[in-house]
C-alpha cells in the first residue's frame, strides 16, 4: 500500500540511535552519571554568545514579516553575497552570490546536489570509513553507492583501489575531511593526488566527474593545519557545507551548497540544483538563521574543548594500551576494537557501560567510534571503565 | 552530464516568479508607489507579538546547546504531544505524538508524505485549480497528476467528473481548502460526498486511498464557518500543515504531518514518513521554531486585515463590473478574465502596471488571481487602473 523503500528506511532505525536509545534506558536504571554515552554526534559546546546576541538584536530590530518572511529560493541575496565574500577572502577562490545555494543544513546539501546531478546508473564514490546516511541519499536519487575502503593503518585514502573503482559510470566522488567517523583529516598531498587522478580520468573517459567535499567539521580542526579547500585544486568541486558544528546549531538546520564557478557548466548545475531543491520540498532555508549566520561567517563555536576531550581521552587510551587513529579534527576517534568482530567488542564494553558505536556501519570492520562532543567530566569518569574492558581482554 | 528533469525545473522559473521580477524592474523605473502588484502569496501581516515574545524568552532562558540542538527527527516529543493534545481539544479527533511528524513548512509536509507513499505507476489526483507545484511534488515522487477541473461557476468540487477519475492506480487526493489561488472553501457537505465516493471506490478496488488535506490556510477564513477537519469524516486521511500563513512565518519553514490513528497501518505509514524524511535529508524541523509555535497554538496572525482587503477589493472589482468568485479565506481572489485567453488579458493589464497572474498555470483557462495580502492602500490605489482596464474592453 505504501513505499516499501521508505518503510524499510524508517522502520531500521540506525545503529547509532539504537545505541542511544539503550542509554536513555540504562540512564534511567543506575543514574546518568554512571552510564558512559559516547554514541552521538550532538555538540556539547553551545553556539558562540555573538550568535544569541546577533538573533536578538534581528528580532528586535527588523520587521516580523520581513525577517520571518520568504526569502528567494536559494536563499536572501544579501546573505550569499556575504557568503561568497567571506569564500574569496578565506580561500583565494573566485565565488559570487550566482554560486551559493542555501540550505537546510549538510543533509539538505547533500541530497540537493545528489538529485540535482545523479541519473540512473550513475555510480558515487565513498570512502570508508563514512557516514552512513550517505548510502540513503545515493541510493534515493537513482545511483548506487560504490564504496572504497580506506588504508587499515590510518584510515587515510587508498589510492590504488580509487583508481580501480573509478569507472566510465563515476558521476561523482564524496569526500569529508574531517572525517565523520574517524577525525582524520587528509593532507594536502594527498587532496592534490585525488584531484591529479580525477583529472587523468575524466580525460580518459572523455566526461566530467564531480568532487562534492561534504564539510561541516571544516573548522573543528585540532593541528592548526589548513584543511585544504577542494576547489583550489579542482575545477568541478560542488562544497556541501553546514553551520551545524562550526556554530553549534544543528537542530536549526542552516548551510549552503557552492558550485564552484570553475565547474563546467557552472550556471546548468546551479540550475539543476534550485530544481531539486524545488522538487524536494525545500522552499528556502530557514530566513531566522540565513540572516543570523551570515553575521557570523569568521565565528566558532568553542573547539578548544573539543581538543581538550581529545588530548585526554587519546592519552589515556594510549596508556591503557588501545591502538587510537589519533583524530585531527571534527569530535570522533576510532579505536582499534580488542577483538575481530568489532559487535561483540561493543557488547562487553556495553557491560562497563561504555556506550561505544562498532565500526561495521560505517562501512569497515574491526573499529568502534567515540564521540567525545560530551562533558570533560565524563571522558574522566568513564577511563576507569576503558581499562577494565582491557583488563578483561588480558585475562 | 546533470539531471535533465532537475535542470528543466530549475531553469523554468514560475510564471508567478516572472511577473515578480518584472514588477521589480518596473518599480524601479516608475516608483513602487505606482505598480499594483498582486502576484505573490507573501503574508503581509507580521507574527503575531507572542511570538516574537516566546521566541525571544526561549532564547534567554534555554541553555543554547538544547535550543539548538538536535531533536529526535519526528520532532521534540514535547512539542508534538503539545500539537496532538491541541488537535484532540480542537476537533474531536484522536491524536498522540505518535501521529505527528514536524516538518520544514507545507512543501515539505507534501513532499514527504508522497515520497512515503507512492509507487511507480500510482495517480494522485489533484482538483483545479491548483498550487502548480503539486505536479512538481508528485512527479518527483515518481506517481502521475490527474488533474480534475472544478465547476467553472463556483470552482466547487465536481463530482461526476471526481468518480470517472478515480482508478485502482488511485493512491491518493489531495484537497486544498481553503484554496491557494481561488479562496473558496469546500463546504463540510461536499466534503462528506467526496468521502463518501472515496469509502466506496476504496470497497469496490479493496485498496486504500489516502485523503491528503493540505491545509495552510486553514486559520485565515472570513465566515465564521469552520472549515470541514477531514480526519472527522475519513479514516485514510494525512494533513499537512504549516505555521507559514497562520502565523505569518513562511520563510522559517515550520509545520508537520498528521497521520491519523485511523490510518490503515497508521504505524507503518508513519514509519515510511519517517523513513521519506531521511532520505529526502530532512534531518530535523528547525528546534527554535519547533519549541515557538507550540506556545502559541491557538494564536494567529492578524487576519481581519485580509478580511478588509477581501471586502475592499470583492465591492469595488463587482461594482466596476468584473465577475468575481468570492473567495471565503486564503488571501486570494479569482476574478474572471475579460477575454477567452487569460494570458493575453494578463498582458493588457499590465499595461496599467496591475500584475496580476493568469489561471492556466494553476490547471484552469479564462481567470486570473489576485494576491490581496498586501497593503490596503496599495489596493485602493489600484482600483482606477481596474476601472480603466475595465473600460478598455468596453472600447
Amino acid at each position: 500500500m505504501i513505499s516499501s523503500k521508505m518503510l524499510e528506511l524508517g522502520k531500521k532505525s540506525s545503529v547509532i540511535r539504537e545505541i542511544f536509545e539503550y542509554g536513555l534506558k540504562r540512564k534511567a536504571e543506575i543514574g546518568a552519571e554512571n552510564v558512559y554515552d559516547f554514541s552521538l554526534g550532538n555538540p556539547s559546546v553551545p553556539a558562540p554568545a555573538k550568535v544569541t546576541e546577533v538573533m536578538k538584536k534581528l528580532i528586535d530590530e527588523t520587521p516580523a514579516e520581513v525577517l520571518h518572511g520568504y526569502t528567494s529560493a536559494p536563499g536572501d541575496v544579501k546573505v550569499r553575497t556575504a557568503i561568497a565574500e567571506n569564500i574569496k577572502a578565506k580561500f583565494g577562490v573566485d565565488a559570487s552570490l550566482a554560486n551559493i545555494y542555501m540550505t537546510c543544513g549538510a543533509a539538505a546539501s547533500l541530497t540537493i546536489t545528489l538529485n540535482a546531478i545523479v541519473e540512473e546508473g550513475d555510480e558515487v564514490i565513498a570512502f570508508a570509513p563514512f557516514f552512513p546516511e550517505y548510502r540513503v541519499f545515493v541510493e534515493q536519487a537513482g545511483a548506487k553507492l560504490v564504496v572504497v575502503s580506506n588504508k587499515t593503518e590510518d584510515l587515510q585514502l587508498d589510492f590504488d583501489a580509487i583508481e580501480k573503482a573509478i569507472t566510465p559510470n563515476t558521476k561523482a566522488v564524496i569526500i569529508n575531511s574531517p572525517n565523520n567517523p574517524s577525525g582524520v583529516i587528509v593532507p594536502e598531498e594527498d587532496i592534490k593526488k585525488l584531484c591529479q587522478l580525477l583529472k587523468s580520468k575524466q580525460s580518459e573517459y572523455g566526461k566530467e566527474i564531480f568532487l562534492i567535499s561534504d564539510e561541516p567539521y571544516r573548522e573543528l580542526v585540532f593541528t592548526g593545519e589548513k584543511v585544504a579547500y577542494i576547489p583550489c585544486y579542482y575545477d568541478n568541486a560542488i562544497v556541501c557545507y553546514s553551520y551545524s558544528k562550526a556554530l553549534s546549531l544543528p537542530g536549526e538546520r542552516i548551510g549552503y551548497i557552492f558550485v564552484a564557478p570553475t565547474v563546467k557548466d557552472s550556471g546548468d548545475v546551479f540550475a539543476a540544483i534550485c530544481g531539486s531543491g524545488r522538487a524536494l520540498g525545500y522552499v528556502c532555508a530557514p530566513s531566522l538563521m540565513q540572516y543570523t549566520i551570515a553575521q557570523c561567517l569568521n565565528d566558532t563555536a568553542d573547539v578548544s574543548i573539543y581538543e581538550k576531550n581529545r588530548n585526554l581521552l587519546y592519552d589515556a587510551l594510549t596508556e591503557i594500551g588501545y591502538t587510537v587513529i589519533k583524530p585531527d579534527g571534527a569530535f570522533y576517534m576510532f579505536v582499534k576494537s580488542l577483538e575481530e568482530d568489532a559487535n561483540a567488542f561493543y557488547e562487553r564494553a556495553k557491560k562497563f557501560d561504555l556506550l561505544i558505536v562498532p565500526s561495521d556501519s560505517f562501512g569497515v570492520p574491526g573499529f568502534v567510534r567515540i564521540s567525545y562532543c560530551v562533558d570533560t567530566s565524563l571522558i574522566e569518569r568513564s577511563l576507569p571503565a576503558f581499562k577494565s574492558l582491557y583488563e578483561d581482554y588480558q585475562k
